[in-house]
């Protein structure tokens, strides 16, 4: 029992660590896609046709914006965001995973660096630096990690009150 | 076959019921503990111990606010909204819900009325309209379903973009 014992441990842990790196991988690729202007890639990234359809399984908050639902919705926020974006750059901090079964909970600070329409064709218009935190919910899916819900809203706070204890 | 299958489908779809309501019971339970300023109440309607610690299991949001992640982190955080507070009510508006085995994810709209400060003892201080929309994502567990994440932003924007369709 011992031996068996350790052997299923050491499987089980290794695979929520591959779990882990895999929902981390598929954090990262829907941030690329942004930075990209892929939005067949962004698009990817969510919950395909067998699991959302144009009313529900996607939902999606953008900071300051009501909550959309649907993969019609979603990606149409998407083309709007790129269309309005010339540059975009996203640094992630305080990324941080925990698996559930088939589910993963995965908040980050999104620390972007963007820039909006040009004064002259060709030029880049000027860069804003922005803070958002996300909370993006992926699900376990036979195609890989997939994004179920995203939230994104303003830090508006300093944060001191955490950092006091 | 086919009257098992119905009556495996029918009491499917009845447990798929029977969650969903469950589901929206125990959000209305969050938003009337914080109603009540009920503290107990709202840590209840959280992951319990077993579930989560002062470092990890339970994330949270507030509109602005930076993440919070953990159970002490977050009680602190409700113990210094409900400080702030006189009077809040919750008028939840598109609470829409999807159960995905042991997992919940349920949006909604708050439209808050809130107090702060009176000028004068025993006053109710002006009171100010806010909307919120908010992501609330619940486990299943022994004790019912429990909150593991919340995300709460505010709106910014009217939202007419998603409705020109």
């Amino acid at each position: 029992m011992a031996g068996d014992g350790r052997s299923v441990g050491d499987r089980a842990s290794a695979e929520a660590e591959l779990d882990r790196l895999a929902v981390l991988a598929a954090n990262q690729a829907l941030y690329e896609a942004l930075e990209n202007g892929d939005l067949e890639a962004v698009e990817n990234a969510w919950l395909g046709p067998e699991d959302a359809d144009d009313k529900h399984g996607a939902v999606c908050v953008h900071p300051g914006w009501p909550v959309l639902r649907g993969r019609a919705q979603v990606t149409r926020s998407y083309m709007l965001i790129m269309a309005n974006t010339e540059y975009i750059q996203f640094f992630l901090t305080d990324v941080e995973c925990e698996v559930q079964g088939d589910t993963a909970l995965l908040t980050c600070t999104e620390n972007i660096l963007s820039g909006g329409e040009a004064e002259e064709e060709g030029e880049l218009g000027p860069l804003v630096g922005g803070k958002v935190v996300s909370t993006n919910l992926f699900r376990r899916t036979p195609d890989g990690w997939k994004l179920w819900s995203h939230h994104g809203s303003p830090v508006l706070t300093s944060g001191d009150d955490e950092d006091e204890e």
